[in-house]
């Protein structure tokens, strides 16, 4: 008898019918021998809808009363579940964030879990219920309830998982898993059957939004096994795991992109400045992301910075970066650069088998495709290249290394 | 510095533009130097919209996940009236029934308050804030979310003032207090300044409906006044509290009517046998509330018995007692009459006066309504009129009384 955490997101509870499938799927899973938790999000367009009459009330709403009614959307969507449940004859049971021992600190809007107290969730367990928990929710030492933002009903379910112990925690979602690359992009893209927890980081940080980083780094550190599957069907999905050493033997796993990229360059620095430190907490202070970073002095002594970042959030960096000009001496220029894209390609086999940047950097100049600023990790490879080409730029690096035949 | 504790029902917080009114009388109640307690509950029509739903997904729906879904209704009306009342620039928090400290006993949905630990009400109140506590709902000892039941908010505003022990308690509602008799029905009937908790009671159970039984009897325990008022005028209401001496000069408060009445009547019933005991058992397993009882035995030894109840509990009430019917002898007969109304005369000055009985029945006489059933408490006394006669019944025993007339 395996205990299963299944976590569904908004979409796949986002109306009377689909909350009905999803009763079915987890009855299914609780008649096949196994106890089962889920975690569920708020039906999709609630929490759009009710961050909608906040705004209404107030343009700046406080962030702990906005927890507050956020938190409503889960606590709706867990109870209908449970009735759904109930009506089909079997015994459910649904948790708040509170009621499931979740805790949390930091922020409200965007807290973190600090520490899950599962006993009321295991005892139910225990007396054949299956267990309803609400994602995105929790609450700090005071009490207050608490929302996890972005990905936060992810978190919930790696968590609690850990918290009691599952044998494996299914994430559900509307794509049958994780892919060699967008197959909305390469149409011979393959469903990856399994994935180590570092490919998955890289994935996700390098465009492919199957799942928020953090989920990912917390299944790491607590070692949770969990699987990434369509809530739709009974395909298998994609199994990440801590990586084992057959994984080494691909070169790369995937092709991941990410659209919508700018990049901004500071020239002429005259030196000596810490103009790294100067830049990085204009831009931080200024709460931008930034994502790429490559500096180099030129053959007159002058010293040059690139970054890349969100388009949306070109203007607020040059506005920023406008103000600590003056710092790097008269002559110093801020250029700025739309229209890009980012490719990395992703893979533990990386660290053993030399080649990979040559192999994807031939393929692109094959094809004609421009590329710009390089950054690198143990595992991957990202370039930038003219947002225009990122398609084709996909399909010839996926085929440079023959991702779309199957693999072991 | 007085400590108020104020309740607005779903009507009064209907609407994004009733939320700000409502705050705008928090917040002018906080800044004549009060410390403010609101109990909210859900906007009007978002329970009923919630229980819509619960229904799409279970023609029964379980009670603990009905509870746990309609306690978001007011969960959300509190945290927009918190941000409502940040956004004017005053310090506001919001509290769940578990955050208020509201335990309850007994069943999901019909819950009963156990005990009140208002310790983090308190220190918030402490701390300058006006504290906004959602209504209707507690926790069960197991940490089970529960309601209330009808007129639940006004309960729980009527607890948390005994336990933080407020000075005044104000219930607002759609009207501006308690009156003399219903306005519409009785043109002149006047709106009364003050009233004890037993006339509420008894105004209560003989159909004026502003405020549930259970409430005012919680009040009056634990001796908490509290004032009904409009929260859409600053009118003065109508005070209830602990019965002054004064108030017996008053020979009768106001005249109660209550509509959609039916009567149900065994007659040759052969004794012995506890017909009584039998009748009332039955209609008690059929979950029937019976209100008035006469019961009398005929000059030829055969009892006979009759009932008053709603008219929509009729049909229940004689499935039920057509079953026990054959244990009064082979000539039983159960009969009955609907088209009844309920009129009564309330007041603590009945005690001391005399003869108002007959000026009651006078009057209906000399309008030419016939009287039905009559019963009585110490402060009350109630005959069935025909529905037809029930407007005229009113204004004709309201003018006896000359209640149309200032009283101090």
């Amino acid at each position: 008898m395996a205990l299963i955490v299944q976590k569904y997101g908004g979409s796949s509870v986002g109306s009377i019918d689909r909350i009905r499938n999803v009763a079915r799927r987890l009855v299914e899973t609780h008649r096949a021998g196994n106890r089962v938790v889920a975690v569920v999000s708020a039906m999709s367009g609630v929490t759009d809808r009710l961050i909608g009459m906040a705004h209404e009330v107030s343009e700046n709403p406080p962030t702990r009363e906005l927890d507050m009614l956020m938190a409503t959307g889960e606590q709706q969507s867990i109870a209908l579940l449970g009735m759904a449940i109930t009506e089909m004859g079997f015994k459910a049971r649904s948790f708040t964030g509170r009621q499931a021992g979740i805790f949390t600190y930091g922020s409200h809007t965007r807290a973190r879990i600090h520490r899950i107290d599962p006993a009321a969730v295991t005892t139910a367990l225990d007396e054949g219920y299956i267990c309803i928990c609400a994602g995105f929710q929790g609450i700090a030492a005071d009490g207050a309830i608490c929302t996890l933002g972005r990905g936060g009903s992810d978190l919930s379910a790696i968590a609690l998982a850990a918290a009691v112990k599952a044998d494996l925690c299914q994430i559900y979602t509307d794509v049958d898993g994780v892919y060699t690359c967008d197959p909305r992009v390469v149409k011979d893209a393959r469903k990856l059957p399994v994935l180590s927890y570092d490919e998955m980081l890289e994935m996700a940080s390098s465009g492919s939004k199957v799942m928020q980083a953090r989920s990912v780094e917390f299944a790491k550190k607590f070692g949770v096994v969990f699987e990434v599957r369509n809530s739709m069907n009974n395909n298998p999905g994609t199994i990440v795991q801590e990586e084992t050493p057959s994984m080494e033997s691909l070169v790369i796993r995937g092709v991941s992109i990410e659209r919508n990229q700018a990049r901004l360059t500071i020239s002429n620095i005259s030196e000596p400045v810490p103009y790294t430190a100067i830049i990085l907490s204009a831009l931080s202070d200024a709460e931008i992301n930034v994502d790429m970073i490559v500096a180099n002095t030129a053959h007159d002594g002058h010293a040059r910075q690139s970054l890349t970042m969100n388009m949306s959030d070109l203007g607020a960096a040059q506005a920023a970066l406008q103000k600590v000009l003056p710092q790097f001496g008269a002559e110093a220029k801020l250029e700025t650069e739309a229209g890009l894209a980012k490719l990395s390609v992703v893979g533990v086999g990386m660290r053993s088998n030399s080649g990979v940047a040559a192999t994807m950097f031939r393929a692109l100049a094959d094809a004609g495709i421009e590329t710009g600023m390089i950054a690198t990790s143990e595992i991957r490879i990202t370039t930038t290249v003219p947002a225009a080409d990122i398609e084709q730029a996909a399909r010839v690096v996926h085929d440079a290394f023959h991702l779309n035949t199957v693999q072991e």
